[in-house]
């Protein structure tokens, strides 16, 4: 049923312009999209470096496949709910970046090894990890597995004290493949400075790099040191012992990431542009000097700074939310209103809880809509 | 295909106990679900009024026809798409709390006056209200509108000065059947004083009053002048005029609501209990003090205060966001620490658009599972 009302909705708006839509919504120029897309694949390429871009971001399997078109090495996610949509959605090469804990998700996650082409999981706990091992030699399976190392944010991870002597352990269980180490310094992604950015993820990233090195000069066949965000895409490539980047927000870009600045353009972050919009109507107009549009918390998640009005681009406006259903839309001009149905477009604040928000994205090329792609990893948090 | 996947999972956790859950989940406590709903119905119904529960909160039909079997004269919505939910999940008093835009959302509202029984828009807007007019004209439809008036939130709403002359136009537009006024004034709901939200909502709602009785004086036949909040409820009954409440959170209650002072008990809001509360384990436990839970911003909404740990009720236990993904539960033992797959239970810090991130409630009873509901409403912004 929900396929069908999909492509029924598909033929009745494509060719439509973006701003005839009905609201709120998301909007994906595919343009950008693939410019971005194409942006990072040649920038770690250019260091040396795979891509392995998280799916955390987008939740949308057509994105993945478009990232691993472009040479990405694999796809990330951070639950293995994700996982399971990504591979239903023909994705084949999948990095769960966070633990999946056993025996509460074991039945699930038996299933998806069998189903998945190259699952690689991460490992913080030694119980854990025989808990692994245990449920691949009853069931006959084995499975590819990371250190996942902790650079400083004390979230998940042993710490690099403690990991040549873990990953040891590690090599002993039957069943568990050990393909390498994960750190991701998640603190300093959205550090606004980007020499105090450089300097903080150098320091906590080299501890991870020590650790890569010792083990293979243990003689460990590793071929796998992933970390990085889009934070610094441009600063952990410049770990010789790094293999891959998990980046996830270059693909679209919110005001968060706008805000920062890169190694190239240090005033702002602007190498990726916005490839996610929001469109958003006035519904109420009986006020001077702003208006209240039908985006509000819950529709554009309340996180990570302002979001960034770019449609229309006549007059200055600014955002702010305006309780769960609404947001409130100022003018510069305080004797200024519009009416009701008149149209926003928004770079919103903080993209992938957003994006978990909705169910689908409307592709543009030109501002004119040319598909429609499900949100399939939406809401998938177990 | 979805139908089937739920029914196979429900057979799956029939009687299960809850704390054996994949996580995070949401539960919903039966037992407290239903004493919250009678305890609502009872207090509006001992002060004479009527109750017209919001679904903002649960976001579920089931919830909705049990708050309509337990007496309450119909369900608010604050989007169309809400509605649309409803009347497919069975439910047919209908009110949509806030301006649906002409011409934009027109087809989809002309379809949904003509399958739903009884639906009430609100109008803030004189052109809209005659985009409204045309269309029932053109299709031979009659629905039933409300006055919706500004009780100082500038949000939406005509002001108490021009609402007279504004209804006396509703009059004379063919296919509006004008049945009262709405007014919400919810700037006023989550004031921790119980006398200061008192005076302050009572200031607000009386200008709203006034109105009300001079349209009646005029000759009007209204029956309907709506409005408060769970925040008000036992405040707002004292308006003479007032014939129905709007309350939602009451349903569930959350740790924002629970901060809060009313009438019978002014130190805490507690005449209704916690019905719904979240299921997180323990992902991390590789340091002291601390550990990491699976429930982070993408699953609890980071927003209304502080969630409050219920499980296990043996120490002292706080939470706080780690990122999208995760959370952070830190113990008052600074040595403590407790293994991955270790179960916390939290009532959540602002229940609407927690509610929205998650595709069904695990109903329990004594703890055990006794239902499965399909959170129907998710999702629904436009």
């Amino acid at each position: 049923v929900r396929r069908a009302e999909m492509s029924a909705e598909k033929n009745q708006i494509l060719g439509k312009d973006k701003y005839g839509l009905d609201t709120p919504c998301l909007l994906i120029d595919i343009d950008v999209l693939h410019k971005n897309i194409r942006a990072m694949q040649e920038s770690v390429r250019g260091k040396g470096k795979n891509l392995r871009p998280h799916a955390k971001t987008h939740k949308c399997s057509v994105i993945a496949q478009k990232q691993l078109d472009a040479g990405a090495v694999g796809i990330c996610t951070a639950k293995l709910s994700e996982a399971e949509a990504l591979v239903k959605g023909g994705i084949e090469r999948i990095l769960i970046t966070g633990p999946v804990v056993l025996p509460l998700k074991e039945e699930r996650l038996a299933a998806l090894i069998q189903r998945c082409g190259e699952l690689i999981l991460v490992l913080d706990n030694l119980e854990q990890a025989r808990l692994l091992s245990t449920l691949c030699e009853e069931q006959g399976l084995s499975v590819h597995v990371l250190l996942d190392i902790d650079p400083g944010l004390r979230r998940t991870g042993v710490s690099a004290e403690e990991a040549p002597d873990f990953a040891r352990k590690i090599m002993d269980l039957a069943g568990l493949n050990l393909r390498g180490i994960q750190a991701y310094a998640g603190q300093v992604q959205h550090i606004a400075s980007y020499e105090e950015r450089r300097q903080r993820s150098m320091e906590y990233m080299h501890s991870a790099e020590e650790v890569f090195r010792k083990l293979v000069d243990e003689g460990m066949e590793l071929d796998i040191f992933t970390g990085a965000g889009t934070g610094t895409f441009d600063i952990d490539t410049d770990l010789e012992g790094l293999t891959d980047l998990q980046v996830g927000s270059y693909v679209f870009m919110d005001a968060e990431y706008r805000a920062i600045g890169s190694a190239l353009e240090k005033e702002a972050f602007t190498l990726f542009e916005p490839a996610l919009t929001m469109l958003a109507a006035v519904v109420s107009s009986n006020q001077s000097g702003f208006v209240t549009v039908d985006a509000g918390l819950k529709s554009m998640y309340r996180h990570g700074g302002t979001p960034i009005i770019i449609y229309p681009r006549d007059a200055l406006y600014s955002y702010d939310w305006f309780g769960d259903e609404y947001g409130k839309i100022s003018f510069a001009e305080k004797s200024k209103s519009i009416p009701p149905g008149s149209m926003f477009e928004l770079v919103v604040s903080h993209c992938d809880p957003t994006v978990n928000l909705f169910d689908r994205f409307y592709v543009t090329k030109d501002d004119r809509v040319v598909d429609m792609w499900n949100i399939d990893l939406r809401g998938k948090s177990s």
